[in-house]
């Protein structure tokens, strides 16, 4: 996502009570940071927050942690934060330092909007690439479960492959998760949008089981 | 397909060299019906048979075996035939029987444009219901090989689950096959007139290792 620069940013972001500054020193003790033993749950690219923040508010035993390696973006999230909420924090990293950040940990992994990438030679930079698969192989605690959105019809169909590929089994897929009313379904900043333009939205959800 | 009538269709049918009338004679040996060793591709539900034909035609080395349930549909087929094809039979048998006639003895099955079935509860009629993949799994010879081609998204989206569920292996998919341009790809008629309305065709192709 791109995003013109906000003010301040840098501190927004230090000075928010969400923020962790040096994620590296929680790894495989994350559940210190949120004072719990409640499941942990990932958003990866987490935008403008809308998402995991409205997560978190609404799932209490679930503990959140935004992940977003764009300053300005992060800040905006930061800033969107409304009310004293226990089980969320938020990480200024790219995703593909994420095996220095946990360790057997992550019950859930959450993708919404991810960047396509769409030229074949950045395929590996695309959230659902082998190689990105097989580092989150290292941070699921028991089995590994994927949540995806996208508008992104190359992006879903080429997830599709390396999921199946990388031995997930399908839970949910659907081609157009707005025609489904789903109450349950937390929109995005971005998805609101296109909802709106009545573009069909992709979904799919994917567990693999620990051997 | 729904079809009008076709006047003696019973006599193009039980006149054709292509027609085998008995099939479950050859259960198990199939090969003795084409007169050689070659692997055997079918397609279940081959309609007006262009995609079969000009498969036939194309890759003498390949013997095929068109099914279609339907009198008047299949006695179009075989009335299209305008040339000695010695590596293409048809047979007139419902894909739920199919076990019934091979054994072990198929390398390639395609499905292309089966009938949706929307409603949930005739959900097990799609070719590619769990139900009709594990009869499947009885006819194939090595590894099962299943190529998959529709207009029907929730009937795709349902083949790629079910699929992916009996543990099958994403080779290829497509959301837009017409684009690809691949000259390799036979259009069967609904496609030729699907794709000229420019809206698109969905394509799978999975494998499954015998284990």
């Amino acid at each position: 996502m791109r995003q013109r620069n906000v003010k301040n940013k840098e501190e927004i972001i230090k000075n928010s009570k969400y923020f962790i500054e040096n994620p590296r020193e929680y790894k495989g003790v994350w559940q210190q940071a949120f004072n719990n033993s409640n499941p942990i749950h990932i958003e990866i690219g987490s935008g403008k927050g809308k998402f995991i923040i409205e997560n978190a508010k609404r799932n209490p035993h679930i503990n959140y942690i935004g992940i977003e390696k764009q300053d300005s973006i992060l800040a905006l999230a930061l800033k969107k934060i409304d009310q004293n909420i226990s089980n969320l924090l938020f990480l200024r990293l790219d995703a593909s330092n994420i095996e220095d950040v946990f360790d057997r940990e992550i019950t859930t992994i959450y993708l919404n909007f991810s960047d396509p990438w769409p030229k074949k030679r950045h395929a590996k930079r695309r959230l659902t690439s082998e190689m990105f698969l097989d580092k989150y192989e290292k941070i699921f605690k028991n089995d590994n479960h994927i949540v995806m959105k996208t508008d992104n019809k190359d992006l879903f169909c080429y997830s599709i492959k390396t999921l199946n590929n990388k031995g997930y089994y399908i839970e949910n897929i659907t081609f157009d998760l707005a025609s489904l009313k789903d109450e349950d379904n937390i929109l995005t900043e971005y998805e609101e949008k296109f909802t709106k333009l009545n573009n069909p939205i992709y979904k799919i959800e994917v567990i693999k089981k620990k051997k």
